[in-house]
């Protein structure tokens, strides 16, 4: 959907405003356009409506992209306050929103947010998927948007892959009819709950002073931020040999050099054991990776504080 | 396929080589990469040789597209000394191919004709589908290609639907593997050869004297050409009025205003005996429309005697 979006919207040279990090599958699908892209502030709640008035009174944003629940990779979430304040926004300099929206139903606490086209239906192209709840394997999504767009949309699908599954679509009718998403969301909220709950205990058990992370109510990704200094690359290289695998950071970042020292962790997979176990070797290994040397040194004293390796068994 | 082959074979300008008429899915899904379009020229057979190394000589082509097996929309087929010259010429050029293969195993007479791609392995991206043997609505197709250019098309189809329906691809295998196609395939194809001799039968029987259409050995299509003055769209409203429809021919032609007075017929949905009335409707649809004066007066008496409407019943 991104690309078709990219497709019909994006000339070489339009700005697109965008959260940093942002979506790494909607940078990779808008890329080939050959767009610019304008990062919007953000801080633990995402986007600063204030960022995004000045962005938008300069007046040369062809679109802006966000994914306001349980973001990928961060896991924030804009609180309502911001969604109405973003609404009025685009409607007051006739912007356009894309909302991208898969993990809203993936909510482990707190209360559902209404999603920012219900406050701003004209000026916002809401995509859903069907992905993140029922099955990725099957590649049904949706888009509310506003008729032009949607007419553009229907002829550039067609162009690039005639036409959905039917067989899915099908499927999908069925399963959404007979109520059985209805009946299976609890099961995967109550599977992904207690995961959630043992990365962010493991994170706080295993990793070094220095390093942060958010503290999603849902969604399926804890993101990380390391001190200035740790060398992820070598990290992830070492995480890998020990079979933990996370994504650098860096790639949710449209500039380079951006996101140097963080991680995407999806905890929705391994069990509440082995997301123990997990964190625990990435601690390790983050200890035991090579710093800048100042940073190395004045954190050392923090650190022998704070290391749990001796006693732990590892993968 | 051919829309992720069109975005990273084609820039603005490049020239792609064709037949004449071609298909229209390929058109549509080329054109947005901004190509030149040269018409190879064909007769029943296909593509023919010299046209063809007559356009590779001028050595501006990016890539030629084919169907050589019961080409959409003409039915017809590359006979075996052909794709061996043709074979051969893009292996002198070294130039690239791509055959689009979608109907070889639906054959209901004759032998069945290696691929081009079998000649000259490095010069061809051999595209097939499932869509025209198994099932359209699994969207499941695949591609065998030189490994650069199956490089770029993997992380382009990514970039575009970050993969296809694994549910799909699951299903599509254990189809094949049980031996599931080449069981089908026979009843397939019983169903379908009565249809296409209905067809040609038909067209025999019911079009006016002037209409030539191919006598294909396999496939979906028989393409029908009208002569001279003959008012397609008129053609084409009365029929759909009479619950009949086709596709006007000039949809499938890159240059605008070419084949004017054809159409493309598929007749694998109907049974014979709709088939019959469907063809008798449209036979009396062009002996009612309007033609160019001239046209119309000069072959007034051919349809006099050839003309099969007394006594014969319409939906």
């Amino acid at each position: 959907m991104s690309n078709a979006i990219g497709k019909i919207l994006i000339s070489p040279g339009d700005t697109v405003g965008l959260e940093s990090p942002t979506y790494l599958g909607a940078l990779q699908a808008f890329t080939p356009y050959e767009p610019r892209y304008t990062a919007i502030d953000c801080d633990e709640d995402g986007v600063i409506p204030e960022a995004l008035e000045q962005v938008l009174a300069e007046g040369c944003i062809k679109f802006i992209y966000l994914v306001p629940t349980f973001q990928n990779p961060s896991g924030r979430t804009l609180p309502l306050d911001r969604r109405r304040a973003i609404a009025t926004l685009i409607t007051r300099y006739n912007a356009l929103l894309i909302e991208d929206d898969p993990y809203c139903d993936l909510r482990y606490e707190g209360n559902a947010l209404p999603p920012i086209k219900s406050m701003a239906p004209e000026q916002v192209v809401y995509v859903g998927t069907l992905s993140k709840v029922f099955a990725p394997g099957l590649r049904i999504g949706y888009c509310v948007a506003p008729e032009p767009i949607r007419n553009w949309l229907v002829l550039v699908k067609q162009g690039v892959d005639l036409h959905t599954s039917s067989f899915n679509q099908a499927l999908a009718a069925e399963y959404l009819e007979g109520g059985h998403l209805k009946q299976h969301l609890p099961h995967i909220i109550e599977i992904y709950r207690p995961r959630q709950k043992a990365i962010l205990e493991a994170l706080e058990r295993y990793l070094p002073v220095g390093f942060q992370w958010s503290h999603p109510e849902g969604g399926m990704f804890v993101w990380v931020e390391g001190p200035e200094g740790v060398n992820m690359a070598e990290i992830y290289q070492a995480a890998v040999r020990r079979q933990v695998a996370f994504v650098p950071g860096h790639f949710f970042f449209a500039k380079p050099g951006d996101g140097q020292g963080t991680m995407r962790l999806n905890f929705t997979m391994p069990s509440p054991d082995e997301i123990d176990r997990a964190i625990q070797i990435l601690g390790e290994v983050i200890r035991e990776s090579s710093w800048r040397q100042e940073s190395y040194e004045s954190r050392g004293a923090e650190w022998q504080q704070n290391s749990p390796r001796a006693g732990l068994e590892v993968l």
